[in-house]
């Protein structure tokens, strides 16, 4: 993050980071993380372009950086600031030194719009329930005037969108979203949608492109594939891997490898923080216990694999997710032997390092008119757009041979 | 292993598994393993050579194995046998369908040498006892003869020597070890070796494959290096990988991928085997706890790492060892978080299979002429002798392209 | 259990232990239990009765009691238990000693009644399944005459009938229990009513002393207290407390004791078994889950305390059953701490010596005349049915006190 | 703790707390706690005497407490109070609103003296340096001067010494201490003493009561009970019982209870406070591991059994201990079975209540004349006293008793 370049010492591009849920949780830790990180509070730890061949890429500087967002509530970033403190992800000293940081990005945000599965939060800004009675293509042009407004008035050379919005309900594929043209004329019908999927598709039609850290539908349907492509854009997502996920795809190789069969896999999630909150409801968990399950079926590739994993909330845990698996396993001899892990770490602050990174990532691909999926960072999510493996190791590879190569 | 190979149908040839240690409980579920195989009685879960491009490689068939060895001890294979089928790693079909393959097994046993480092076990053989007085070329010379009779006796086309003996104390590197010449002197000069160095001499200067399946010095050092390169053999080691630290070098990369401080790693492990008993001496234990503890600190490229690794003697797990990690670290923002495992398993079931896929490696690898150290083994072992990386997916990634371009 | 007593010397009397679910994993194990410590191949390793001051009171010796019961399926004893030495409960020696005292047992075996919430498992009894078309009179009478033939048969001084067949669905309070006329009224009107009522209902009104090892109804309800107490008949229930709700209610008082303040309990549980299979099913569960919540809940006085108990099944545990319990506490200062813990064991190997316990203890009493609820037995059940604390070690107490005042 | 009496509702008495280690961790915890229950930012979470019957007593105000004591180093209480608020024991906020209380308790400390066994931390106080060269009879008059001019200066009615400081070498009895009289002529004759020992003895001797909450030796040998019993003085002692021997000597009962039979019982602890440091040191840690696996052989009757407790320093853990304990044990059937458990918690928070229950109860054992040990203090011990049960259960009843007879 320190290097310094020649083409940096002139006058850098500014680039926007304009994030959906911008108020919430992992928003603000992006916001202190980048102002820390820019004032020598913080070192690059957690980072993972930070390191080995990543390091090396020419990947924006985090001073480069102009934040703005949207968000559906109205709840103050200093709420949020202060909750974190107070949940011990950030410290106080840090949140002292990011105020005036922050006060600047509050500046910078709007109103969001409301999905149709969404209820209403005791916080909700009145702009956003507002957006219900909006037709789709209303919201659309609503949204993407905000992205030139922001884009124009702090002068950038390019934005990236990065969804970290609270999780929809789970969606089944839906005809409209089958090709570009089936879901231009569903806007033209005014058959409503996720509110992810017009997220994505302003950014996108805007020729910005678009990062979507949750697992919600945004930018995965062929509809919104093909618009990347015809407009240049790079994309990727969805379901950032962050957690229980991310140790279990690490560890699943391993059973593959020694030939070790998995009889039972469990996994037990509990977090309590409003993302949790939201994943109370079965609706809404849905979406991510499919985006969790698939991932090990796929590496022990064994459809039928007794996998179950649960989501529960738990108030008191707030930030700090904790989850337990337990792996039950029949070695040779038909010897039956177990491994369980117990994973405890703050959701936010796993999860705040990525979205720079995938910021810096899909900036350089977009730079470089890397247009549509970006398979390189498949490591990254619980559910990659592109497919491909889900094992972490060799996706990681795919990110250290694309480093290598485009370095 | 049940693929059918046109120069199988004729006659295939045989090939001598000579395992150091015969009267173990390693060497019993291996014999128990091959029988159960070859009766049908078993499926190949837990065979890494079993599974994927490594299975299209023209290794061995089991029943071409014919089993003989080395014991200090004169404990009858039976009570080892009943033994693990009292401690639940054998089942009670499996040993009695077995018993005639065990009996055959043991007509081919011979006494093996003391170590210098060695105690006197209550069942100890007294012509093993005796091999004390003799002086090192001695004890060479009765090895070599030994397997030079299994070879002609059984006509066996080749003949793959596995150490699985129990763990002699930790010792410091020998100028005696330092190249082949300096070796034959200090043998000249009746300067006394450790047993493993002597097994492995024995067995390299007489052209058998050499796999070292323990943490003991072995075919490790130059000299024999230098030997075997000279030789044609074909040899690996050291120190089977087949618990904590198998599962430590797969999630350890996670932190290195991610950027994630490891703060602390402590690891504890238990086991109440004959290998518990012996490692229970700390002399013994030095050893292991090196190649345990090294390779965390290469992967995590972390020289100041605080690793701490025990291993306790807890009687009543038997050969059920059990291991609980503790891993500390730090992400973005300063935050501290944590993962722990705890791994059950059978000690004598994870290593069995293990012994078989290297001899039909080192098999493949003698009868192809690919002398010297086997390069692709890595991820088998804690320390392996050509160095290289520690993490297993590099490991396994090296053993899969051999495969591809050898199979 | 093995003490002498002059009264045994003459000729001792024989009692019965009548089980309902005779052929399933805990039957069966009670019975190898029996067979083993009769024949000195056990000790009494478990058994709660054999230790302290209960050891001295004058319960009756294992070789008194003679088996028979009641079951809905046929599955022949040695299926169960070739399946639970599979399964490694049972040793393959115990097996083969006790076959003979297995074959006397299944010979007494009766044909049981259907709930009306049972399924049609693949091997029910047709005898069983053709109960349905009784009325609870008729089952109630048909019950009692098998009781009262094998007393009859057998010779028996008493009869001690013990359920522990599977979970039926769970049950609100029914107005036809609230006392004893109402519920010969819902009974002579033909209303159905849950198989352990009528299980219960047959043997107080015939004078034989019930126990109730499983969440069902059977005796708890006020109308068969009533039947119990006019009766003399001593009994007790419900639902046998083996594994995670025992340690739960041994760790909870802890916190109480310390003014610890639970912030949440989370409770996973997996088993495998038949009882896991039944417990699958949401209805099932819901009985099994309120008695496992509630005890928490008592104990830490905190009717509001955020506390999730799951029960998942995972087949390939089988009878192991494994539960992860996290607790999350605040202590001192505000400073928020866990505890979590892992408990590992055979489900029928926890609850069978239990059951020979309370069989011990349900005889003496009857022998006393100690008619009613035992009170004293609080310790063995998670929904004792004379109420009283959760605390284990109060519930222990007044056992080990209840010894020394009557022994 | 906010009950008021109508003793108090006139002027109440203060009380001295004269804390040995004042600087250290507990200490600073202690202040901000009371401090913090002073001004009602904080509840009584944790305190056991805050609760139940104990809450009946006629126990001390908190605000009556005067605070100061010894330390051997010169760190100040801010920077204590700094680190703490760094590791997140001790919230900003409380930190700051306690500053003027710990400026005044800072005002009231003294040098202590060196323990032989002392090495020389960097931040040793010169003072407390130069008592090495006094007589054990000079030290203690210099103890007893700082005692009584504490009393003196703060008006105090009784004060009450608690000993927090860190952990001395392991001793063996001597004969010095096997009597009083023996021990003043081994103190007239010079011989070098634990520091433990002098302030125990200078406390007692000025008519003092005294805590001790280490596992040094302090007022636990013959000398110095009958001496506590001559002049009239209350204490008790040794050695917190905090974290992993609480929860060890709260779940051993149930496996009595249950007669199941440990096998194995394994306990790992990791810290990385000052007291973590000095437990590093084998010489040091002997006592604290003794203490720690004595409660568990005396619980479970068991003298051989295979008990391990290991306690490693992981300086990144700071104040926030770590223990996994593994229990193998065997139930009915020879089945065998584990328990684990993981306990993560903060070692000051939770010693910190602790050391204010046993000034209170202390204090009024003192005022009402209840002179020599406070058996009904056990349950706050790893190595009560008196001795008894170490139980947890029964010692915490025995409180609970003395509080109901007493209240």
């Amino acid at each position: 993050m320190t290097r310094s370049r020649p083409s940096d010492s002139a006058s850098p591009e500014r680039v926007g980071l304009w994030l959906v849920g911008a108020r919430g949780a992992i928003s603000t830790c992006v916001a202190h993380g980048l102002s820390g990180l820019r004032q020598g509070l913080l070192d690059s730890t957690g980072l993972v372009t930070a390191r080995g061949p990543l390091a090396e890429l020419p990947l924006l500087d985090c001073g480069q950086l102009v934040l703005g967002g949207w968000d559906v509530c109205r709840r103050p970033l200093s709420q949020s600031a202060s909750e974190l403190a107070d949940m011990r992800v950030l410290s106080g000293p840090l949140v002292a030194a990011a105020a005036g940081d922050l006060a600047a990005f509050e500046q910078r945000l709007r109103a969001g719009i409301l999905d149709p599965s969404d209820g209403e939060p005791a916080d909700l800004d009145p702009q956003a329930a507002s957006t219900s009675r909006l037709t789709p293509r209303q919201k659309v042009a609503r949204l993407l005037a905000d992205l030139n407004q922001f884009q124009r008035d702090s002068g950038l050379a390019r934005v990236v969108v990065v969804h970290v919005a609270s999780t929809e309900i789970a969606r089944a594929p839906a005809a409209d979203w089958s090709d570009l043209a089936s879901f231009e004329r569903a806007l033209d019908d005014g058959r409503p949608q996720p509110a992810s999927v017009l997220y994505a598709y302003a950014a996108i039609s805007g020729g910005f492109s678009f990062v979507n850290f949750t697992p919600n539908v945004g930018s995965a349907v062929p509809a919104l594939q093909e618009l990347a492509r015809s407009r240049g854009v790079a994309h990727c997502g969805n379901d950032g891997k962050t957690g229980e996920t991310l140790v279990k795809t690490a560890l699943a190789p391993l059973f593959v490898a020694r030939n070790l069969k998995v009889l039972a896999w469990q996994g037990y999630n509990m977090l309590g923080n409003r993302d949790g909150e939201v994943l109370a409801d079965p609706l809404h968990r849905a979406g991510k216990l499919r985006s969790k399950s698939d991932a090990l079926r796929a590496i022990l590739e064994d459809p039928g694999l007794h996998h179950q994993v649960a989501i529960d909330f738990v108030p008191s845990l707030r930030d700090w997710k904790t989850a337990w698996d337990f792996v039950h396993f029949e070695g040779f001899l038909g010897a039956q032997m177990s491994l369980q892990f117990t994973w405890q770490g703050s959701d936010s602050a796993l999860a705040a390092p990525l979205v720079i990174d995938l910021v810096r990532l899909t900036e350089l691909a977009q730079r470089r008119g890397e247009a549509g999926v970006m398979e390189h960072t498949a490591s990254f999510f619980k559910s990659p757009i592109a497919g491909g493996s889900h094992d972490f190791h060799q996706q990681f590879r795919t990110l250290i041979e694309y480093a290598q190569r485009r370095g």
